[in-house]
């Protein structure tokens, strides 16, 4: 544990949530940090990473601790490391130096934890060894955070309203993420050109990450296949022809995120199709974040994305009719899938653990449809909100060749002149924008995303 | 899943395997790959590691998968994805290629598993996911690896005697792992003289092995305080007096792993002080690779490391009496306080899930005494196994600065000299040795070891 840094910026911070917090509700809380997972044997574990609602009101990321907030106050649940503990990890700060750090006004041995957990709500973890202390201790079953029942229920919500808007030590943070993850990016153009695998491009990405001492948000894609959206593979050579996608993000220390997408040519020169490609994907992109501003709703993002990408693909021939009754049918998701974006924040999709209670403003559920099924935001923005907008273009095999696809948009698509696209496969551009008073920031904007722009990134390397 | 590579080469070793295995016991066998743990959020998952024994019978990383070994005959359950999962994770192979390509004698859905679980003998697997797939397919209670009972205990034997020695397929996948760990230390030296942080170091280590499309078999070591024997921190600033600490090993994608360390200058050349102690740790250390040969007991080469370093330390005045009396004494394990080195294979400490079971020879327990108590495999060498060789020297303030030890050592110790090695915080040099027919074979040889040489790396770099 390094307990370093404005400890007096932060413990102010962490003070304000906490009292953000108590206004909203009246019964104390309970949050756990979590537990190391194993890997392949029980002394080899994963990395620690604390859950990410400690994170938000402990601000450290502790193994095997718990806080316990009631009206503003906050204690501290911490094992002393054991002596034999020392000679391994090395001397640990003291109970009482954490508790400091974090402005807690008391903190105690975990096992006094149970004497106070009468009536407090929690959120379930992530990890099996600390839910089971949690039901120990709180004495009760749990439902997960997807559907939280009573009292954790009302705490969800109050959690949401708060993390929704990112204050100034948050949103300190996540530009620091953002930062080193605008640098990686750059590294992995610049390796390209003397890379022969994904991998090599990966490495020359993720060491930036390391080397900043933070540690990726998510399962890094690097990829000459980006038609396959969640591609965790990095063995495929890489081809002059081919475009590489690579969607990877930096978290600090206390966990908060960023998640960028760029693609680029392996050859560091679009081919006339690409670049059309690429510059209709830019184009959504642009357009979206040229609308976002406090009051939009997102959904309407995600349609405006549609529509541009619809329109796009209509001058260039590959689709046929109107663009509002091609996205109206979904045709646009033929080619772009997903949704727009999604919350970020401590998680890479920000309270993901509570499904879309917190995605999905109170009162509206996932649309059915081909085209929206994938919308994982659907709330009005606001200002602090940290949104990722990340419109695509894939040609994936399961989509174009399913037989009730093929038949619904036989005479929308013309499949002759798509077959000239072969060589885009999938391309992608994300950045993170932040939802401004007046507007909106993107907090990735040193990442060039101008076709030439990248084009010399690559040649550069 | 990339299923490419040498599979005859690979679907006849792992028949081997299997034969040897129905050799040694007479009832059915399920082994579960385990599934992948969640970080902070259930979508947002932990790499997948597969189970060690599954990996080890079945040669592939297959997530929710399972094996049916009996009489020789492997059979394999696997649900093929369902087709939403091509759109976010390509097409799969199929079932029935994944079995040619391990041999199998038939392949089935996981729900068939159930009927096929009478009398069948298992090791319990670390995810807790998994864990209740395997209680509720076999009907019973599972006993941890570490204390398993009846048949499960008799397979436990079984395996143990397999994975012990290392056959031609896992020897080619461990020097796989030893060449490209080898490169990774070469490019952490050479990266030192311009990093500014610990993280910058560890960066250009790592990176390597990504780029081998590689994973650690273990969270990297790479600090400035060796002296913490598990340092997982690498926020430490890099000093022209410092000596840097790399324990740092790769793994292969079908899970085998490699386990080097090295210490070296962060300014390119030893202290006067630095090359006393480094120089003695090196001794022991080629003395122990000097004395292995199958029929050596492990715990031998252990007390002769012990010898040399008590005998090294007599002569530069900082211990007093003779070599075999501070042994006794464990004075040694003052300064070198863990075990000469454990076993590897598919786990960093190979079956260490199930504790001393696979490291201690049957009817052998762990010494109570301090200087032998972290010793983490005793048993008779044979042809085959690989073990680690890696001697230490730590001043861990734990230990020296511990009353009792103080007063036990207080005659012993020359505390005065032993403050002019201030220095000297941490080494260890770290070797994979495979026990040979007629001797041993250092894996990692082609990193050098010799302080000049080490230096040359890092000035070069």
């Amino acid at each position: 544990m390094q307990v370093t840094g404005n400890s007096t910026f932060y413990a102010e911070a962490l003070r304000l949530r906490r009292q953000r917090l108590a206004s909203a509700i009246a019964f104390p809380v309970i949050l756990w940090s979590g537990n190391r997972s194993s890997r392949n044997f029980p002394a080899n574990k994963y990395p620690f990473r604390a859950s990410s609602h400690f994170l938000y009101f402990a601000g450290l990321p502790l193994e095997n601790a718990a806080i316990r907030l009631e009206a503003g106050k906050l204690e501290l649940f911490l094992d002393e490391a054991p002596p034999a503990s020392a000679l391994w990890h090395g001397e640990m700060p003291k109970r009482e130096e954490i508790a400091e750090f974090m402005g807690a006004d008391a903190a105690y041995p975990l096992a006094e934890l149970e004497k106070r957990a009468v009536g407090a709500a929690t959120i379930a973890v992530q990890d099996w060894a600390t839910l089971q202390q949690q039901v120990s201790v709180l004495k009760r079953a749990l439902a997960p955070a997807k559907a939280p029942e009573g009292i954790d229920r009302e705490l969800t919500k109050a959690i949401i309203e708060l993390r929704l808007s990112h204050d100034n030590a948050a949103l300190a943070e996540l530009r620091q993420a953002a930062a080193v993850t605008v640098e990686a990016h750059k590294a992995g153009m610049a390796a390209t050109p003397s890379a022969r695998i994904e991998a090599e491009v990966r490495a020359a990405i993720e060491s930036v990450i390391i080397a900043h001492n933070m540690t990726c948000a998510y399962n890094s894609i690097v990829t000459v296949h980006g038609e396959i959206l969640h591609n965790e593979y990095y063995h495929h050579p890489l081809r002059p022809g081919d475009l590489l996608l690579a969607d990877v993000g930096a978290e600090t220390a206390t966990g908060w995120a960023s998640d960028v997408t760029r693609t680029w040519p392996v050859s560091g020169c679009f081919s006339p199709t690409q670049r059309e490609i690429y510059n209709l994907v830019l184009a959504a992109h642009d357009a979206c974040i040229a609308k976002i501003q406090p009051g939009v709703e997102y959904i309407d993002i995600h349609l405006l994305a549609c529509n541009v990408i619809a329109e796009g693909l209509i001058n260039l021939g590959i689709l046929r009719g109107k663009a509002e009754d091609l996205v109206e049918m979904d045709a646009h998701a033929l080619f772009f899938v997903h949704g727009i974006g999604h919350l970020l924040g401590l998680d890479v999709h920000d309270m993901e653990d509570f499904w879309d209670l917190a995605g999905y403003e109170e009162g509206r559920t996932r649309s059915e449809r081909f085209g929206l099924c994938y919308l994982r935001l659907n709330r009005p923005l606001r200002p602090g909100m940290l949104v990722t907008i990340e419109p695509g273009f894939y040609q994936i095999p399961a989509i174009l060749n399913d037989r009730e696809k093929r038949e619904k948009y036989q005479n929308i698509v013309n499949w002759d002149k798509l077959a000239e696209l072969a060589d885009v496969r999938g391309i992608r551009i994300e950045d993170d924008v932040l939802v401004t008073e007046n507007g909106c920031e993107v907090l990735t904007a040193a990442l060039p995303t101008q076709a030439s722009d990248i084009e010399v990134l690559v040649k550069g390397g």
